[in-house]
């Protein structure tokens, strides 16, 4: 198994809707910041350096989630990251929220490494390709993928 | 070919992250705002009466997105919705954002008619339903869906 | 009096709490988007080229506000601009909500140009501020703001 | 002196507008956490249950802020909440975002407890009045106010 990357997120007032449970887009918000802030955290890399002083921007082409139960105000999410596939110029993510044993939200987002001068993608820097390396997807969980 | 609607969003400076394009999340605020259009104005469905009164949730239980273009600040996208599949509690949509003949997102959504007071789903309600009708997917157009 | 700039906005799922009325700071991304309309459509200056293009910013630096009642979801309300005072680098607003008649809130605002290069504040554009004197306060309505 | 309650928050590029910083909205929705976590671990009183279960909301009726320097992606906001005074039915605040020992945002706030039931205000109950004693302002912090 590869490693991941796990951080807690309480459901707040914000976050809710006038159902009272979380907001669909608001899942991707804190999705984005886990990405954040495992940039930050788990690869170290600067994640504020890298949009606003080395114009690397991580723009999503792609992604796929399902929702399984809602989220209500006052909970504590964990989310979860693994990395299930590095490209040359992209890295394949799967987040999944959980809280209690109980799944909310599966989330399969995939990142292109852009220039945010020229705004076309870039192969992945090196520093962060190295740093990424650690999070790569071992030939057994590829073949879990592959099966 | 089944009915669509149609409705045109200008990006604005509260759409946009420090990249100057629009924050993906964003976008599925904007068509979660479609959708309310779409009810209120292509179906007859009064969206927020459906919500606080009926006591009728439509939550998302599955997205698929591809983003193909950044769309800027200042630019003025048209979403158009088409429905793909009508299912006794379910609704699948198409929803794809364009600007001068380039798309620029695409999302698949499904979603659930549910009770607010039990949280469970339950059947797409009688008049919704026949609303649906008009926009329900033709047989050729299914064709096209599933070759 | 002084010209004023108005336009409406339908109070969306997505602006509303878990309470089922609007979330407070989604009226300040309402005003954010009426200050936009105006530059646009009432003052004819394009507002994302303003920002992108020439990096003028117009952070504010002063609100007040009052909330005086409660927005459904599906409501209506008008928002409607006012010039309270222009100085050589400031412009103050008042901006009213309104529904059927009765106030939802009134913000009191001062935007700053500044330049987006530098981070400090610039006098107002010379054609920023030509468009400006058409929504100037007139003398009476100085009184009045004395009274 | 009273009491006081302070937390971090990171800016986030979630935070943060075209120009790069934080859209002002946002400082709202996070002094709108502020105050959940000052009830829930300042407090002691379970504020998603005070708005679900209990039916009493805390919406705001009063806002004055002045902010004077921007918070740049990346930063680490320190928040710190005073009372200001104690009413029947209201409480003030005042919340203040620091970095680095230097001011970026200073928020007056008062808010009104309501039955989210009928919306009408209605007084503080009487647990949320015990706690509140903890962190009411001082005869000589209210001396302060006065001058």
């Amino acid at each position: 198994m590869s490693a991941s990357f796990e951080r807690p997120v309480r459901i707040r007032f914000s976050h809710c809707d006038p159902a009272g449970i979380v907001f669909f887009p608001q899942y991707l918000v804190m999705t984005n910041a886990l990405v954040e802030d495992w940039f930050n955290e788990g690869l170290h890399i600067d994640y504020a350096q890298m949009i606003a002083q080395r114009r690397v921007g991580l723009p999503i082409v792609k992604l796929d989630c399902e929702f399984s139960r809602p989220s209500q105000m006052g909970e504590t999410i964990t989310l979860t990251l693994h990395v299930v596939a590095i490209g040359r110029r992209s890295i394949s993510l799967e987040i999944v929220g959980h809280c209690n044993g109980e799944s909310r939200f599966r989330a399969k987002q995939v990142l292109v490494t852009t220039s945010l001068e020229s705004g076309t993608s870039i192969d992945i820097p090196t520093d962060i390709a190295s740093a990424l390396a650690t999070f790569a997807p071992q030939p057994d969980s590829i073949e879990a993928h592959r099966s």
